[in-house]
């Protein structure tokens, strides 16, 4: 834990916005004492809901100029234990954007072809393109969450003969994190939305999906039973937040109890995070500008 | 140059075997002194073209053995000037594998989708599978190769503008140093090839392709004009090869003169990599051994 010589800035890294739930890059995050309920002083419910609702359309306007700007990609993860709010967040979240520049993947039981391959590849395959949002709903994360607390899955990964079990996780953060500065360098944002949600409330939740019909389909038997892991899973969330949370990759630990504040939290970053980049429209070159001026009077010469 | 942390051994990693053409890991290695052409005492064609078809057999049934291993994959890089010999050097020394278990990509200039990737996910996408032997022909090393001596390619890529030009190199470097030490982690055994071929013995092998109509086909003009750059792709080639050839990844400097030579040095580096692997057939456990006999005496009693 703590610092690494990946912490070294590098002067073309795109550096995090603040905001109480990010998660700070000297390993001292404490999963025990981050919130899972919103702040006192919050606005309450439709305050909140106007809010998001400001920020979505922000959010399109941004997208839009993104695309045209087209020398970044922004790539959106979300991690959370079940019935956090990943799905709804996303949906509400990004519901404005234009899909033609917004792809969402959820990642559930790697593939045959997936598991033959390292443990980045089947989502380096699905990596946004330059001027896109990519969205990660799941991600190479569970190769680090997931499959600590059930080293069992490991076994399907045919990894080489004679790997030390105790070096597996410190070699898996090291290899996630000069992924991720390997796409920072090159223009990816990447940011990372783990939602927090209590133990008590994600009892609730269950108990909601059980006995309201409209929600049962949701609702899948193997969730309870991973409740039995919930000490392990904590475990394995404050370790790998630590490990790989950088300036220029940072992880936000946002409550989740309350769903209208946590999904007005991720608009409110998304959108800063977008309008910290000072992004422009492209100019056109001065000779191109020449030829503009001259179709147009070409095409205005065309009318009656 | 020189030592970097990634240099610190971790216990699973792969390591190269050896060779007097294996350019070593502390940055030493001198392209001038790099020889083009095969040592004084090296074997007569004849005995070198045995060599080479015994050494062909010998990968094709390491190969099967490979294959079902299954907890491995193996990346074969070939970078070298134009006429080095790349295309007819992966056909000599893989003709006999099993094409199921072996693919080439040959990566030429870059679509306009992989573009709008970090310069490193076109061959991500195409990174061999447990169990089998991937080959590029080219590779993300132009990216520090072709790339540095024109810089007006990086145009295309979009790069995150503000991007410091002194930087991209060192940057590059350091991005491929990490992403093979993350495959080597888990489970592929890299091994490069530049096929250094003479300033002289290009120009006649170009002669060759314009003046015989049967070689005239892999003549393209801009081949000579590159011929300009020469002193600018040796320090390119340098460069890149004394910052990242690792043990678990290490650059080998063929000599290219002598085409015989050369495919049986590379196949020769191949099959002891490939031997030094320690590979076996998977065995059946013994619950699995018990249902093998059971099914092997139903199978028998169905015949007459």
């Amino acid at each position: 834990m703590g610092k690494d010589k990946s912490q070294v800035r590098e002067k073309n890294l795109f550096r995090a916005v603040d905001s109480p739930y990010l998660v700070p890059a000297d390993g001292r995050f404490r999963l025990a004492k981050s919130p899972t309920k919103p702040p006192k002083d919050a606005p309450g419910k439709d305050a909140t809901k106007d809010e998001l609702a400001r920020l979505v359309g922000k959010l399109d306007e941004l997208q839009h100029m993104f695309y045209a700007y087209d020398h970044r990609a922004l790539l959106l993860i979300f991690q959370a234990m079940d019935a956090a709010g990943k799905d709804s967040t996303i949906r509400a979240v990004l519901s404005g954007v234009n899909p033609a520049g917004c792809q969402v993947y959820s990642f559930k039981q790697p593939s045959k072809e997936e598991l033959e391959h390292d443990f980045l590849w089947r989502t380096n395959v699905r990596l946004p393109e330059r001027g896109r949002i990519g969205v990660f709903n799941r991600s190479y994360y569970e190769e680090v969450l997931i499959a600590r607390v059930h080293p069992e899955l490991l076994e399907p990964q045919h990894l080489p003969r004679g790997f030390d079990p105790k070096e597996i996780w410190p070699q898996r953060y090291a290899s996630i994190r000069d992924m991720e500065k390997h796409l920072a360098r090159n223009g990816t944002v990447i940011l990372k939305f783990w939602l927090n949600v209590s133990w008590e409330e994600q009892r609730q939740r269950f108990l909601a999906r059980l006995e309201e019909p409209e929600k049962n389909w949701k609702f899948e038997s193997g969730d309870v039973a991973e409740r039995a892991y919930w000490k392990d899973y904590m475990r394995a969330y404050q370790d790998a937040l630590n490990e790989t949370s950088r300036p220029w990759a940072p992880w936000y630990a946002i409550p989740a109890d309350d769903k209208p504040h946590m999904r007005a939290a991720v608009a409110d970053i998304v959108v800063r995070t977008l309008e910290s980049l000072n992004l422009k429209y492209p100019k056109p070159a001065t000779a191109e500008r020449a030829t503009f001026n001259k179709l147009k009077k070409q095409l205005e010469a065309e009318g009656g």
